[in-house]
């Protein structure tokens, strides 16, 4: 079946975006040209992006579509109307669980695909369909926001697979789900 | 006055303990001989210790009493009656606020304050009482639990100061407040 694969930057109280979705928190901490922390090459690795509305109503507000692989957005709520027309050959609307997801994916020649987004990764974490997650930890306490993590139903063991610092004074970790 | 110091491990989802207070998840990561992770060097760098009532009620339940330094103990609820009398020379408990704690200890003598504890290393983080933070993220995911960090009142700046993977395949970061 397709993999999951999770890439994201976390304050380090764990958090992935305030309540509102804003990452005003990670804008402030200074990039380091030449510096993308190994995204480009994660980018390069995945089929695809699965996210969830709320990541996505985030990218709808930057400036320009950030990516060129196929977007799959899990939601209930939206509806095509709200794929704006520019992006309706890249951004793709499901109503799958998870595990039915990536079986259809699987079937469409999918080998990995980049989980994003809080409760989204939290839900394909807890259906065991994430393998890896890289986490990019960013030097600032905001308090409260969507957190990385939820509750489990059972401890999740991880194993280290490797952990360095950034150029931009994150430390960005790969944990493998055992 | 007394400064605030951290040292501390955490799931990767960001928890000092479970709901009661256990650490099993933590004894279940095997230990490596000779890797202290950095532990005796920090306890000779403190004057004593700041806990709260939780933390002293699990340390109470270790075999032996693991500190030869001074334990302070903030607790509105625990009497002179719940230390036990073995270690009356060595607990003491305060009904102080945070800052008039420091203040108190800076009088006689203390420098350094190692705190510990998820509700109170939160509360004195609030107040602006420490100094740094050494977390040592051990590579599990248990759901739920105390957590390390709570809420502020506004984002707290941190300096990333240096970060190790230990033997034992932590990840041990220190941060300076800003």
């Amino acid at each position: 079946m397709t993999t999951g694969h999770v890439f994201i930057a976390t304050s380090v109280d764990g958090f992935v975006a305030r309540k509102d979705h804003t990452l005003d928190w990670l804008a402030k901490k200074p990039g380091v040209e030449g510096e993308d922390g190994g995204f480009a090459n994660f980018m390069d690795s995945v089929d695809g992006l699965i996210m969830g509305s709320g990541s996505f109503r985030t990218l709808l507000g930057f400036e320009q579509w950030v990516y060129t692989k196929p977007v799959i957005v899990l939601s209930s709520s939206l509806t095509g109307a709200d794929i704006p027309k520019h992006l309706q050959t890249k951004v793709r609307l499901s109503r799958s669980s998870p595990k039915a997801l990536m079986q259809e994916l699987d079937q469409e020649g999918w080998k990995r695909a980049y989980v994003d987004g809080g409760k989204i990764v939290q839900s394909f974490l807890r259906e065991g369909l994430i393998s890896d997650l890289t986490i990019t930890s960013v030097p600032i306490l905001i308090g409260e926001g969507i957190p990385l993590f939820g509750t489990v139903e059972a401890d999740i063991d991880l194993e280290l697979m490797h952990s360095r610092q950034l150029a931009t004074s994150m430390i960005q970790t790969t944990y493998r789900v055992v």
